[in-house]
């Protein structure tokens, strides 16, 4: 892939540009939008936007909306934006990105227009490693502690923990990961250069260091009451499952919940008190569609029983000579026949830690090393036929 | 029903001695037994183990244990257990009694030879409309308030809270129906005249005057660690659900809820803390095949979905002038198009407020009356066209 994820080729680059100025466009999810960017793809959508007004097949929205739409198209500098988001450390992708996960296609015309993203590690590779943890902001002491821990246990087993970047369940989630030098990604309902809330500037910036902060919006942008509930949807499509940690009756924790459910994903509750209001969200739930469980090989158990997301049974999925040179690097780092503290390899591989961690999350995605006894160590030979490229590479253990 | 719950006519009432004389011979839950009973009938198989020894068929043990169902069946005294039983204001009951529980039958082989049995409601009746409330002995605040609160809730419904006793989580259950003034039958592992725990003697005394106490076992037996093991499967057996309330991992609750699904029964539990172990075995049992319940509303839109047993939907299925006397006094005492207290019942009745709840509750599980504000009421006219003998009735409410 090419720096800052965006494909080769001059033809996609205008394609993702002109995703880029659309994000300025419309609101996300907006589902006519995307019936628009199907029928005539991002530049023609463009073209159509900003050229004279009068018969251009833009149906299905009234004129005010439709001027409002045109207002800001003509307003838009995506080229302006890409340079603010490489200042800011970030990229945009969209669907014809390399680093593109594809499983947002789930969402149809509601998938994402495209997305801001700030940190190092690939997003396409650690989305298909992923649980959202997800909660109420108010929580309790327990909720905060159940967050916590099945964060790090998350973090501890090699699977990137997704959450909002909120008070509450969200932030005890990032920070469990965090605290256990695991791989987390906040998806904001703001822009990525936009930290909200503003108490979590620090977090934030943690979380943009050592994993991956993104976002829909365009960088400047606010969070409002309905960017909150639609950015939820991008937690449920982007994961393999949803933990709903703690939520009262009506929440929008739910909501997330139950579009994981319609997109197929595994949907999961954390009990609590019967006497809890803050749990009494959650047990409707689990009443329902939703499994329990009380800690993160529960969690595991479940989102990792498809066996193209758990490679680690296998070996590696991709051949070694494919890797990112980056992740190559991290790799060779890597000794063999026994595991390695990130420290270790960052020190071999002659890079910072945190960048360490982003490509060993990917490389664990990928099949090539796995997470034991609090390091990192190549994975065994696998136990069937599947691609084994990077077979040669593991010695003797 | 003749008095004491025994069956019209000689022979029953030979079967019925025979079947009290074994009780004393058998433990609890001995298929073997059952399948004897099954080929012989009860007094067959008293002869045949009170006969001169040689070969009558008692196949399938050794001649050590026969000889020990030998000497057990020549010292019973099942006329002298018969009085010691009605001195204690009991009764026993077996498969020919027209008190009989028939869904204890779906033990098979296991069925219980017969029930000893305390207090004054109709056992078949009272069963009808009855969930099993177990769990720990060691609970915990939490699990007592559940178990108290799920208790009161059930008998302010109108179902019969059961459960086997003992301290903790029985207890709880049993004294939130008490507390209520509602229905509850405790099943013990010991002789109905026995109080264990011995710390119980009180509360085994109040349910008996309130509810019932049931036992397999005849008067004086005591408790064995496998009694309380298969006195289990009564509770399971008798109750339309059983509710986990709190359950360590392995916990004998467990088995219980287990064996209530293995005979078709609704198995439920009720979530607690992650981090509490005596949360775990619940959570585990809901992880597999069990329903989430956090309150009596819950459980009763579980268990009162069928509509046989939901006979206040569709009003009574029996004929009035087939109810036992007493139920029929105090059914004539309520006052039409109001609910009455059960003080005001038992005025207008001429008899205790304890024998007016049984009546009550043994009405309510045949249609005839509901529970509502507090007080009880005449069922309002049936919505199609069930029996509805008792139809007469009721008045412009």
């Amino acid at each position: 892939m090419t720096p800052g994820g965006t494909p080769a080729g001059s033809a996609p680059d205008q394609e993702l540009l002109a995703r880029a100025a659309l994000t300025r466009v419309f609101e996300p999810g907006d589902e006519q939008a995307g019936r628009w960017l199907t029928r005539y793809g991002a530049a023609g959508l463009m073209r159509r936007l900003t050229g004279p007004a009068g018969d251009r097949g833009l149906d299905g929205v009234g004129p005010e909306r439709l001027d409002g739409y045109r207002r800001r198209a003509a307003a838009a500098d995506p080229a302006a934006d890409l340079v603010l988001i490489r200042e800011a450390g970030g990229r945009f992708v969209g669907p014809g990105s390399v680093e593109w996960p594809s499983q947002l296609d789930d969402l149809g015309d509601a998938r994402p227009v495209g997305l801001w993203v700030r940190g190092g590690p690939d997003l396409r590779v650690w989305a298909l490693r992923s649980v959202a943890l997800v909660g109420a902001r108010a929580c309790t002491p327990y909720g905060a502690h159940m967050a916590q821990i099945l964060g790090a246990g998350l973090a501890e087993r090699g699977w990137v923990v997704v959450s909002g970047g909120a008070f509450g369940i969200d932030a005890a989630a990032h920070r469990g990961a965090l605290a256990a030098g695991g791989a987390t990604a906040a998806v904001l309902a703001c822009g990525v250069d936009t930290p909200y809330p503003r108490a979590h500037a620090g977090l934030l910036g943690r979380i943009a260091g050592q994993g991956l902060v993104l976002a829909e919006l365009p960088p400047g942008s606010h969070p409002t009451r309905s960017r909150f509930v639609l950015r939820n949807r991008v937690i449920a499509a982007l994961t393999r499952g949803t933990v709903v940690v703690e939520a009262a009756y009506r929440s929008g924790s739910l909501v997330t919940a139950r579009r994981a459910r319609r997109l197929g994903r595994f949907v999961m509750g954390v009990p609590g008190p019967a006497t809890s209001g803050l749990s009494a969200g959650v047990h409707e739930l689990l009443r329902t569609d939703a499994t329990l469980v009380t800690d993160a090989d529960e969690v595991v158990e479940l989102v990792g029983r498809i066996g193209e997301l758990a490679p680690e049974r296998r070996g590696p999925v991709l051949p070694h000579d494919l890797l990112p040179p980056a992740a190559a690097r991290v790799l060779e780092a890597l000794p063999a026949g026994r595991p390695a503290d990130v420290g270790e390899v960052a020190l071999a591989a002659g890079t910072g830690t945190d960048e360490v961690i982003g490509r060993l999350y990917e490389l664990h995605s990928l099949g090539f090393v796995e997470r034991r006894d609090g390091g990192w160590r190549l994975t065994g030979p696998p136990g069937d036929g599947a691609t084994r490229t990077g077979g040669d590479r593991r010695g003797g253990h």
